[in-house]
């Protein structure tokens, strides 16, 4: 039987088709939201994938939403939150020692817009210390000695591992794009100012983007459209192949053989299905940026967690202090250059992109790392948060120790919806 | 005898000579702080600056720094916070009903670094509601039946009153800017992304930008740099009489005769003083702005206070109600086309502002209204704000109603301690 209509696998359908089902009566949403932690209560114990779950509350909003007419395409349909982002009912730590028991008054902007819409909100997902580089327990549900990367680790695992369709993570470096492909789920990090970060603990506010982890682009499209009622993407009309442009960029030799062969292979399995694919070269002002976000996070981050560093030391792992510290030694002027050489490539990048639907990239260097000690390398993810435009990473193959592969895509600044409706023509093309 | 070697007013030196003497040992903190609390005790009743105060706590930490060596050119110096602004050991209650009593468990970035930079933080001061238009309490020290301006309505009038030389307001329209005209101090929106907001409440994250109120561009200049490394200005070093640009905009006539009077006069004494003084003419992208403006705001808002929407509507007044449902009615499409003309805006002044040091233009349309049921009008702040430059109001005169008038300078993107360092030569030069 096929998993998505078996009905004890509610929990792998889709959140597109699950709120159809609802829609039409033939599933509640509190059968939807049992299945979900059916499957979380068998697999959490390895998998460590949430900070807070409170089951029985979860089943009393899924029976309210049951008894109301759909609100959204998403109605009754549960979700995961990162848990960097405030929640009004639910406990929000920051997995910091800081913050244990810590309960904000409020729930951040993107948490309501989710209950307007009748999502039902299922947990908060594990994140690393504060979203920063220090590994969360969260674990790789394709194999358990493997990080789920980070700093959404939770939010990657529970999605890919089908504890919930839909998972809330945020990105400053590569904390949705790495965990979706490390976890084998399609991550999407929105173009800046698409969801309001009102209530999210911020790493760097020039950087920090809230994103989405999904199993289709269809679902993230959905999950964006309730949050910031960026338009629909039309996905049953392929009006035309898109143009693509291969960007292999300076740092092509530090992705591995598996990882550079899967994009080639894309590529070419995409102009198979009828794009237009070029070798897409972008000019300096664009490669510098792989050393000037460090700049820009380091600088922020220092000063954004400064209570925290001034009352609280010895609670701060050594990875993220090792990051403040080299915040607070950055001259200011290096930070305002920083930020100008960000201004110049996003110029120079727009005008560039008139010749491109979207790029195709690495998302990550290789498949997830067999190491626990470390959520792995942002490098293929970093310069496109600095720009602010809309990346979307779909699962592709596996790699040599068969963990997921994946292929990132890079759009044009708020073409959201035209990058998502084109993740979902390319994932039709794509060996899973 | 001159009120600032008065031993009795204490309360009206400059935080940069209070901190001097403070250094020198002439002076301790806690002497300065008890002035400004007896200012307070005298005035409170009538201006009603402050949304919080705890007397004791000021003084233990006045007592506390008197014993340290100095840690900035700010230590042991007062500071008021606006009552938007996060702090561990102090209620905040954005002046919402739905926050009464409401303790964070930190501090705002900006308070921690003042703690580190030795300041003694004084109180909340009164906010307009949510930081909007709705107007607070607060009275014109100058004449209680005038405004005091808003949002930032406490931080203003406390600064203006001598109740303390300095402190930290925001902006999103004109919410430091205008307060300070009006009340007769000094004000500065630094450039976007100069005093991190981690621990702000956010109105419109695109464009809430932490300020500063003091009786002095050296002040301000002091307090920008120990929250945010910037340079701090040569002030002795007048190298070059500076390049203005007077800039009357498309919408001069709405400034009254007196604001408009002022500016001339302000043209001509600053060139009389050495300026190369023309004519600005800005581009229709930047004059576009006027309207777009409130599109950024109203959309983002609505988002912002999606929680407080939902739970606790009858707690929000219907001024700011208006603003929220407005943003509710926006379609995405043209919050997107409003950050598309600002970005076009941005690079457009960028360019034109290499034929000026600063721009000279009003800082309100005319001195405080004689009303307490309106904040003003943020006409002549707004643009700058969605452009991020950096903003120095200067009291400048008195209006037909005997308040005080102001003149706006207007400096290139992250000069802003050329720009402090030409407000202090441009004060020399204009009638107090």
């Amino acid at each position: 039987m096929d998993d998505r209509t078996d009905p004890s696998q509610l929990n792998r359908l889709s959140a597109a088709e699950a709120a159809r089902r609802i829609a039409r009566k033939e599933l509640t949403s509190e059968k939807l939201v049992a299945a979900c932690l059916e499957r979380i209560a068998a697999r959490e114990p390895e998998v460590k994938a949430w900070a807070y779950l409170n089951r029985d509350a979860a089943l009393v909003q899924a029976r309210a939403l049951d008894r109301e007419k759909p609100r959204s395409p998403l109605h009754g349909v549960p979700i995961g939150i990162k848990d960097v982002i405030d929640t009004a009912d639910m406990p929000t730590e920051y997995n910091s020692p800081i913050y244990r028991g810590h309960q904000p008054s409020w729930d951040a902007s993107c948490v309501a817009l989710l209950r307007r819409a009748g999502c039902v909100i299922l947990g908060k997902a594990v994140t690393t210390e504060f979203a920063n580089n220090n590994p969360s327990h969260t674990r790789n549900p394709h194999n358990l000695t493997h990080t789920p990367g980070g700093s959404s680790a939770g939010s990657a695992a529970a999605v890919a591992d089908f504890m919930v369709p839909l998972a809330l993570g945020t990105q400053t470096g590569g904390s949705t794009i790495r965990p979706a492909a490390y976890c084998g789920a399609v991550g999407y990090k929105p173009s800046f100012n698409t969801i309001n970060r009102a209530g999210l603990k911020f790493v760097s506010e020039s950087l920090d983007t809230i994103g989405i982890i999904a199993r289709s682009a269809e679902d993230a499209a959905l999950c964006v459209h309730v949050l910031s009622d960026r338009a629909l993407a039309d996905f049953s009309a392929a009006a035309r192949a898109p143009r693509i442009g291969v960007y292999r960029s300076s740092r092509w030799q530090e992705a591995d053989d598996a990882t550079r062969a899967q994009i080639e292979a894309a590529a070419a399995a995409l102009a198979k299905a009828g794009a237009r694919v070029s070798d897409a070269v972008l000019p300096e002002s664009v490669e510098r940026l792989y050393d000037v976000h460090n700049d820009v996070m380091g600088y922020e981050a220092a000063r954004t967690f400064a209570w925290e560093y001034a009352n609280h030391l010895d609670k701060i792992s050594p990875n993220l202090r090792k990051r403040l510290d080299e915040g607070w030694a950055l001259p200011r002027a290096k930070y305002d250059a920083a930020r100008e050489c960000a201004r110049v490539a996003r110029r120079t990048l727009a005008e560039r992109m008139n010749d491109y639907d979207f790029l195709l990239t690495p998302s990550a260097p290789s498949e997830a790392p067999a190491r626990l000690d470390t959520t792995g390398n942002s490098l293929f993810n970093r310069i496109w948060t600095l720009l602010g435009v809309p990346c979307v990473t779909l699962p592709c193959g596996k790699g040599p120790k068969g963990l997921p592969l994946a292929v990132q895509l890079v759009g044009c600044m708020d073409a959201d919806s035209e990058l998502l409706a084109w993740s979902d023509w390319a994932a039709r093309h794509l060996a899973p």
